[in-house]
């Protein structure tokens, strides 16, 4: 018999309304925010803020948007939070290492339970981000305010839809291959930088039940997430991202199975 | 700048022999064995012997083969070893908890690196594998010793290569669907049961610079390590498994690139 | 400067109504049940009426569903039935060779700008399936009316939404490895037959703007299109393919782009 | 009984000699060479030679290589050339047209039986790799001879052996994004232009037990086939796309398999 391994049983979760909007969290650091002067100027409630409304001028009235910080408790993501959000999204750079592991031990259960996550720019080095791909996530980076075009490589994509070819980024980060994620389930977009390189900054994973979207633009120097195709862009991975049928199951534990435990009766 | 993730620097690593030998580790848990009196007698060296022996029969002087169990300090597998090691064989099953983190951790950072990685059976459930694929990794199974037919689903693909269309097992544990894993970068072989069951127990995953092959049949209670057919699979999984270029890099960090590092004089 | 290819210009294509539903052609050659009483005794107005019904039965409002047959002219898949076609399945088994390759160019012109596809059974045989794999096709068979069950290996699918695991089809033909495909961009079932067999009898592939979906149950011999769980694979196979837009582009030929060709004023 | 398709029983194909060298068969259009003075001069013996010798001179013993030319009978690629083809290399661009249609079915099924295919540049607009891939393959261009940079974004992959990061060509031409290709089974290179395109220039496709490299930078305008990573690459991509085990067997058809048909006496 196989060892039993961590997740397990059915957890009671909130469920969204029938047919009802898709219940987002859009989670941040907001140490930036608070430490830096230019980067409050830039978003004066913080990025989550400028993240969510963005989410919510595109889906009206097809989500529901809360946000929730690192400094507050649990980090905003109690169980009862997740176990009430379909999407999660994810900005952090300067406090990975202080994202508590029960969190992201309740954040991968619910990922793999079916719940979306859109990972924001240097969240390829977030600790939920790493533990669903297990690769290191490196990659090269400049941060002098080059221009950034994000071409989409796959039209047809959800994602894509809407989305000008390239989506033109006056100013910004460059981050460069190689980038070190696993080969993604799909790849959306591809940026190049004025420097010449490039980057799979668009790609799609699926872990368990969960969609997981990567997308790469969004330094704090820069207003990125003010920018109206950034924004079409997250709103498309939100949907994109939302369980299939709205409802999220606890990842399930090993099941020892009798012969003909699945015949019934009639069939 | 990017907050700076786990691994680091420039590890001084043996070097193989140039075009030598490929270096192999076959660890093994070594519980059952020396806990049941059945399993001893099925597997007097331990299971980690007969694969190894495996191994050492199909592939002579092109591998150099060692085994390492769970109850030697550090689990056999210290640094050194570790970097002396191009192709690593996973077997555990009853202590997979017991396997320290640290450990883990050293092995992460070894496929990332490049070192191969054959997971056997319910090393589905090792830490390691859990580590690198992010998913639950659970299963349906029963162990009542039926029979099992490992069928090819990628003739062409290295790992299948001499090995019959389909392997017969006679006894055997069932592993069933659904089993929680990424869509694997390369399926080569889906099972099927007598109880009319299938598993996708022959599946490759590229994480970093390392190859992993997990490979279903194996439970203790069947003298399946000895069964020629299933030696030519792990053989075949330990060449493909091997870093292609026999040398092994440490994962990279990410590096800030100033404009035009990669200018060569020139070029 | 690139020679040009095929797929040319843009058509004016009839638009779906806004929101609307879901347009589905159901082809079917019509050969086996003309021709053998069992048959038509199974299928009185034909397997693709039964298709048809089934998707409607299921999908409501949602679709609006005609057939089409290989001795209408032009197979009943004019340029105008195909502009008017969101999803198209199809069925044929006997007489593939008897399909006209315009009526093939101008179904793979129709996928590649965004109709999605459904192919079932013997399709796998089909003109255009080969035309847009590029593989043989090729399978193992046996029909002798042997159970099969078709297992999920992908839960979170659309395609596998409210479907039961696994689906239990008394009597069958046995479609057997090595199913000479392409690696499906996403494996959703695998069958076993009492034989022992295996197949990935559950496939889905892109290729352009369109979505294929192959599904392998459906020999002539046995009711299976009655069977209310393949008629549930199908109706959420035919939500799945239809393009995401709703709006389907021919597909673009190469084009010279001047420098800066994208820049937008106020960009 | 499913419908047989084409491709039919066993044919005698000269082996390679055991552990011999690898059969390389350049394939060239030979039609800018003689009509273009500049194309001449840069390619005295055709881009063909310049290729086949670039293989050769890396690959020494390890390859036989020959070429052959569209003006050829038959193209110079008769049943028995193919063959006597492990991995054939193919660069057209103005008479994709002039190829006949039997040699094509020709190529293809040497592809599914194992021959490896490198299609380089404006063969992406080859009959061949059309019937391979099923997609348009159409994308953006623009000749200006601007810098290209050629990314590797799976630097463990075989063909990246050896390959700087990034390959700098100073002059070509520019292909972008979108490109009408499926999804790549493996992508390796990306590549941008001065202009700011980016495209999926190096990709790997699995058709049946063959392996497709594409190979997107070559234009006749410029001397790229004498570029030393250019050839490291195309070596590369000759050693990854020869077939595993040497010997080439026709693509099987189906064939109807009796209950139990692989039981072996003893098994």
């Amino acid at each position: 018999m196989p060892a039993r391994r961590v997740l397990l049983g059915i957890r009671r979760m909130s469920e969204p309304e029938q047919d009802g909007p898709l219940r987002v969290t859009v989670w941040g650091e907001n140490v930036h925010e608070r430490r830096e002067e230019d980067v409050r100027a830039r978003y004066p409630q913080g990025m989550h803020a400028a993240i969510a409304q963005g989410i919510a001028a595109r889906l009206g009235e097809r989500v529901r948007v809360r946000t929730a910080t690192l400094e507050e408790p649990e980090h905003g993501l109690t169980q009862s939070v997740l176990d009430d959000t379909d999407v999660l999204t994810w900005w952090g750079h300067a406090a990975h290492d202080q994202v508590d592991d029960s969190v992201v031990d309740r954040m991968q259960e619910a990922v793999l339970g079916g719940m979306g996550l859109i990972a924001l720019h240097s969240a390829h080095y977030a600790k939920i981000f790493g533990r669903l791909l297990g690769t290191s996530c490196s990659l090269r980076w400049r941060n002098e305010g080059e221009r950034e075009l994000v071409w989409t490589v796959d039209p047809a994509h959800p994602i894509a839809a809407g989305v000008p070819q390239p989506i033109v980024i006056a100013a910004s980060e460059m981050y460069g291959e190689h980038f070190d994620i696993p080969a993604p389930d799909e790849l959306v977009f591809v940026s190049s930088f004025a420097g010449g390189e490039v980057f799979r900054g668009g790609c799609c994973f699926r872990r368990g039940a969960g969609r997981i979207f990567y997308f790469s633009p969004g330094d704090q120097d820069y207003p990125i997430y003010h920018h109206p195709d950034v924004q079409r862009v997250i709103a498309n991975g939100v949907r994109w991202a939302a369980p299939p049928s709205g409802v999220r199951r606890a990842a399930a534990g090993s099941s020892e199975s009798p012969r003909a435990w699945f015949e019934r009766a009639g069939a």
